[in-house]
Protein backbone atom coordinates (compact mmCIF):
# COMPACT_ATOMS: atom_id res chain seq x y z
CA UNK A 1 0.00 0.00 0.00
CA UNK A 2 2.86 2.49 0.81
CA UNK A 3 5.61 2.47 -1.78
CA UNK A 4 8.70 4.38 0.25
CA UNK A 5 9.22 7.51 2.36
CA UNK A 6 7.96 10.19 0.01
CA UNK A 7 9.62 13.26 2.11
CA UNK A 8 10.17 14.32 5.70
CA UNK A 9 8.58 17.76 6.88
CA UNK A 10 10.90 20.20 8.57
CA UNK A 11 8.83 23.33 9.91
CA UNK A 12 11.43 25.99 9.79
CA UNK A 13 11.24 29.20 10.79
CA UNK A 14 12.99 30.66 7.87
CA UNK A 15 13.71 29.25 4.47
CA UNK A 16 16.67 31.78 3.81
CA UNK A 17 18.48 30.67 7.07
CA UNK A 18 17.68 26.95 6.98
CA UNK A 19 18.78 26.10 3.86
CA UNK A 20 22.34 26.66 3.83
CA UNK A 21 22.70 23.52 6.71
CA UNK A 22 21.19 21.38 4.61
CA UNK A 23 22.38 22.41 0.68
CA UNK A 24 25.54 23.59 2.15
CA UNK A 25 26.86 21.45 4.81
CA UNK A 26 24.69 18.22 4.43
CA UNK A 27 25.10 18.87 0.45
CA UNK A 28 21.57 17.47 -0.28
CA UNK A 29 20.66 19.01 -4.20
CA UNK A 30 18.08 21.25 -3.67
CA UNK A 31 15.74 20.61 -5.98
CA UNK A 32 12.66 22.66 -5.73
CA UNK A 33 11.15 25.98 -4.05
CA UNK A 34 7.48 26.97 -4.15
CA UNK A 35 4.82 28.79 -2.46
CA UNK A 36 2.30 27.21 -1.27
CA UNK A 37 -0.36 29.55 -0.43
CA UNK A 38 -3.55 27.32 0.40
CA UNK A 39 -1.14 25.41 3.02
CA UNK A 40 0.28 28.83 4.34
CA UNK A 41 4.01 28.09 4.10
CA UNK A 42 6.91 28.28 1.11
CA UNK A 43 8.70 25.38 0.82
CA UNK A 44 11.33 23.73 -0.63
CA UNK A 45 12.61 19.79 -1.05
CA UNK A 46 16.04 18.56 -1.27
CA UNK A 47 16.77 15.16 -2.69
CA UNK A 48 18.10 12.80 -0.88
CA UNK A 49 18.24 9.01 -2.49
CA UNK A 50 14.46 8.67 -3.67
CA UNK A 51 13.31 10.62 -1.16
CA UNK A 52 13.08 14.19 0.13
CA UNK A 53 13.57 16.45 2.84
CA UNK A 54 11.05 19.16 3.01
CA UNK A 55 11.33 22.34 4.59
CA UNK A 56 8.64 24.65 5.25
CA UNK A 57 7.98 28.07 6.53
CA UNK A 58 4.79 29.86 7.41
CA UNK A 59 3.73 32.85 4.96
CA UNK A 60 2.08 34.24 8.05
CA UNK A 61 1.40 34.23 11.48
CA UNK A 62 -2.19 33.44 11.65
CA UNK A 63 -1.46 30.18 9.85
CA UNK A 64 -0.56 26.59 11.54
CA UNK A 65 2.37 26.49 10.52
CA UNK A 66 3.24 29.68 12.64
CA UNK A 67 1.10 28.20 14.96
CA UNK A 68 3.34 24.87 15.04
CA UNK A 69 6.44 26.86 15.64
CA UNK A 70 5.24 28.86 18.77
CA UNK A 71 4.28 25.91 19.95
CA UNK A 72 7.06 23.30 19.33
CA UNK A 73 9.83 25.17 17.85
CA UNK A 74 11.41 24.24 14.52
CA UNK A 75 11.78 20.77 13.72
CA UNK A 76 10.06 17.19 12.54
CA UNK A 77 6.70 17.85 11.45
CA UNK A 78 5.14 15.58 9.46
CA UNK A 79 5.77 11.70 7.66
CA UNK A 80 4.65 11.52 4.62
CA UNK A 81 4.44 8.02 2.28
CA UNK A 82 4.28 7.53 -1.43
CA UNK A 83 1.04 6.00 -2.56
CA UNK A 84 0.39 4.70 -6.14
CA UNK A 85 -3.56 5.24 -5.93
CA UNK A 86 -4.37 7.66 -3.14
CA UNK A 87 -7.98 7.24 -3.39
CA UNK A 88 -8.16 3.19 -2.73
CA UNK A 89 -5.40 4.43 0.13
CA UNK A 90 -7.77 6.35 1.36
CA UNK A 91 -10.52 4.27 1.15
CA UNK A 92 -8.79 1.46 2.70
CA UNK A 93 -7.60 3.89 5.58
CA UNK A 94 -11.27 5.17 6.12
CA UNK A 95 -13.18 1.39 6.16
CA UNK A 96 -10.14 0.70 8.78
CA UNK A 97 -11.66 3.46 10.81
CA UNK A 98 -8.41 5.94 10.27
CA UNK A 99 -9.18 9.31 11.30
CA UNK A 100 -8.23 11.11 7.87
CA UNK A 101 -8.07 15.26 8.01
CA UNK A 102 -8.62 14.75 4.31
CA UNK A 103 -10.96 12.24 2.88
CA UNK A 104 -9.97 13.26 -0.49
CA UNK A 105 -6.94 14.42 -2.05
CA UNK A 106 -5.53 18.13 -2.44
CA UNK A 107 -3.13 19.53 -4.61
CA UNK A 108 0.35 19.34 -2.63
CA UNK A 109 4.13 20.70 -3.56
CA UNK A 110 5.03 19.89 -7.68
CA UNK A 111 1.15 19.34 -8.82
CA UNK A 112 1.43 16.16 -6.52
CA UNK A 113 -1.99 14.45 -4.81
CA UNK A 114 -1.76 14.25 -1.26
CA UNK A 115 -4.01 13.68 1.67
CA UNK A 116 -3.57 13.95 5.62
CA UNK A 117 -4.02 11.56 8.56
CA UNK A 118 -5.38 12.83 11.89
CA UNK A 119 -1.95 12.02 13.83
CA UNK A 120 -4.08 11.18 16.93
CA UNK A 121 -4.71 8.09 14.60
CA UNK A 122 -1.03 7.27 14.09
CA UNK A 123 -0.03 8.04 17.22
CA UNK A 124 1.14 11.23 17.40
CA UNK A 125 2.50 11.60 13.63
CA UNK A 126 1.05 13.95 11.25
CA UNK A 127 1.61 11.60 8.52
CA UNK A 128 0.91 12.54 4.92
CA UNK A 129 0.32 10.29 1.63
CA UNK A 130 1.68 11.31 -1.78
CA UNK A 131 0.52 9.98 -5.12
CA UNK A 132 3.22 9.32 -7.68
CA UNK A 133 6.80 10.89 -7.83
CA UNK A 134 6.22 14.37 -8.31
CA UNK A 135 8.52 14.80 -11.55
CA UNK A 136 10.87 18.07 -11.89
CA UNK B 1 27.80 12.18 1.69
CA UNK B 2 23.92 11.14 2.20
CA UNK B 3 22.94 8.38 0.20
CA UNK B 4 18.66 8.06 1.27
CA UNK B 5 16.59 8.37 4.59
CA UNK B 6 17.82 5.06 6.45
CA UNK B 7 14.56 5.58 9.31
CA UNK B 8 12.27 7.51 10.80
CA UNK B 9 12.53 7.01 14.38
CA UNK B 10 9.04 7.67 16.18
CA UNK B 11 8.81 7.87 19.98
CA UNK B 12 5.87 5.79 21.90
CA UNK B 13 4.97 4.72 25.08
CA UNK B 14 4.19 0.82 24.04
CA UNK B 15 5.52 -1.18 21.37
CA UNK B 16 2.41 -3.86 21.53
CA UNK B 17 0.17 -0.91 21.28
CA UNK B 18 1.77 1.20 18.61
CA UNK B 19 2.87 -1.99 16.42
CA UNK B 20 -0.89 -2.73 14.96
CA UNK B 21 -1.23 0.50 13.19
CA UNK B 22 1.48 0.46 11.17
CA UNK B 23 1.65 -3.49 10.26
CA UNK B 24 -2.20 -3.81 10.45
CA UNK B 25 -3.59 -0.67 8.86
CA UNK B 26 -0.47 0.70 7.01
CA UNK B 27 0.50 -3.09 6.22
CA UNK B 28 4.01 -2.11 6.37
CA UNK B 29 6.64 -5.29 7.14
CA UNK B 30 7.64 -5.90 10.72
CA UNK B 31 10.97 -7.34 9.90
CA UNK B 32 13.33 -6.55 12.92
CA UNK B 33 12.90 -6.15 16.75
CA UNK B 34 15.75 -5.63 19.54
CA UNK B 35 16.35 -4.08 22.97
CA UNK B 36 19.06 -1.78 23.05
CA UNK B 37 20.20 -1.23 26.22
CA UNK B 38 22.71 1.48 26.30
CA UNK B 39 19.78 3.31 24.31
CA UNK B 40 17.47 2.49 27.32
CA UNK B 41 14.58 1.70 24.59
CA UNK B 42 13.21 -1.76 23.02
CA UNK B 43 12.33 -1.00 19.07
CA UNK B 44 11.24 -2.40 16.02
CA UNK B 45 12.08 -2.19 12.62
CA UNK B 46 9.28 -1.99 9.65
CA UNK B 47 10.35 -2.11 5.79
CA UNK B 48 9.24 0.95 3.63
CA UNK B 49 10.72 1.11 0.29
CA UNK B 50 14.74 1.15 0.76
CA UNK B 51 14.00 2.54 4.10
CA UNK B 52 12.56 1.79 7.52
CA UNK B 53 10.09 3.26 10.13
CA UNK B 54 11.40 2.98 13.50
CA UNK B 55 9.32 3.01 16.63
CA UNK B 56 11.39 2.94 20.14
CA UNK B 57 9.94 2.89 23.69
CA UNK B 58 11.85 3.36 26.81
CA UNK B 59 12.34 0.82 28.76
CA UNK B 60 12.50 2.95 32.26
CA UNK B 61 11.06 6.08 33.31
CA UNK B 62 14.71 7.21 33.80
CA UNK B 63 15.14 7.08 30.15
CA UNK B 64 15.82 9.97 27.44
CA UNK B 65 13.03 9.05 25.60
CA UNK B 66 10.91 9.00 29.06
CA UNK B 67 11.92 12.07 29.37
CA UNK B 68 11.08 12.94 25.73
CA UNK B 69 7.48 11.50 26.22
CA UNK B 70 6.72 13.31 28.96
CA UNK B 71 7.86 16.45 27.63
CA UNK B 72 6.05 16.28 23.75
CA UNK B 73 3.94 13.14 23.72
CA UNK B 74 4.57 10.15 21.28
CA UNK B 75 5.49 11.15 17.69
CA UNK B 76 8.85 12.02 15.45
CA UNK B 77 11.74 11.45 17.44
CA UNK B 78 14.87 11.71 14.85
CA UNK B 79 15.75 11.22 11.41
CA UNK B 80 18.25 9.21 9.94
CA UNK B 81 20.18 9.22 6.75
CA UNK B 82 22.58 6.52 5.50
CA UNK B 83 26.25 7.02 4.64
CA UNK B 84 28.61 4.64 3.17
CA UNK B 85 31.43 5.51 5.70
CA UNK B 86 30.72 7.24 8.59
CA UNK B 87 33.93 8.62 10.16
CA UNK B 88 34.48 10.59 7.33
CA UNK B 89 31.14 12.26 6.99
CA UNK B 90 31.78 12.89 10.91
CA UNK B 91 35.28 14.48 9.98
CA UNK B 92 33.77 16.34 7.46
CA UNK B 93 30.84 17.74 9.65
CA UNK B 94 32.99 18.90 12.39
CA UNK B 95 35.35 20.46 9.86
CA UNK B 96 32.02 22.10 9.08
CA UNK B 97 31.54 23.39 12.55
CA UNK B 98 28.10 20.92 13.16
CA UNK B 99 28.03 19.97 16.83
CA UNK B 100 27.96 16.43 17.16
CA UNK B 101 26.66 14.17 20.02
CA UNK B 102 28.76 11.37 19.25
CA UNK B 103 32.03 12.18 17.80
CA UNK B 104 32.85 8.51 16.76
CA UNK B 105 30.34 5.91 15.71
CA UNK B 106 28.32 3.73 18.10
CA UNK B 107 26.22 0.58 17.82
CA UNK B 108 23.06 1.13 17.13
CA UNK B 109 20.29 -1.17 15.61
CA UNK B 110 20.98 -4.43 13.81
CA UNK B 111 24.47 -4.00 14.72
CA UNK B 112 24.62 -1.07 12.65
CA UNK B 113 27.30 2.02 13.35
CA UNK B 114 25.54 4.98 13.91
CA UNK B 115 26.24 8.81 15.34
CA UNK B 116 23.50 11.42 16.38
CA UNK B 117 24.48 15.36 15.16
CA UNK B 118 23.51 18.01 18.41
CA UNK B 119 19.34 19.28 17.20
CA UNK B 120 21.26 22.85 17.81
CA UNK B 121 22.94 21.82 14.72
CA UNK B 122 20.32 21.00 12.23
CA UNK B 123 17.95 23.68 12.69
CA UNK B 124 16.12 21.32 15.81
CA UNK B 125 15.85 18.25 13.99
CA UNK B 126 18.05 15.37 15.79
CA UNK B 127 19.72 13.81 13.24
CA UNK B 128 21.72 10.63 13.02
CA UNK B 129 23.76 9.13 10.90
CA UNK B 130 23.55 5.32 9.86
CA UNK B 131 26.91 3.41 8.31
CA UNK B 132 25.78 0.81 5.59
CA UNK B 133 22.33 -0.80 5.17
CA UNK B 134 22.01 -3.54 8.13
CA UNK B 135 21.10 -6.45 6.81
CA UNK B 136 18.44 -8.85 8.16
Amino acid sequence: MLGAIDHTGIAVASLDESIPFYRDVLKLPLVHRETLTEQGVEAVLFDVGDSHIELFAPLGPETSTARFLDKHGPGLHHLAYRVDDIEATLATLAAAGVWLIDTKPRVGIRGSRVAFLHPSATGGVLTELVEGRPSG
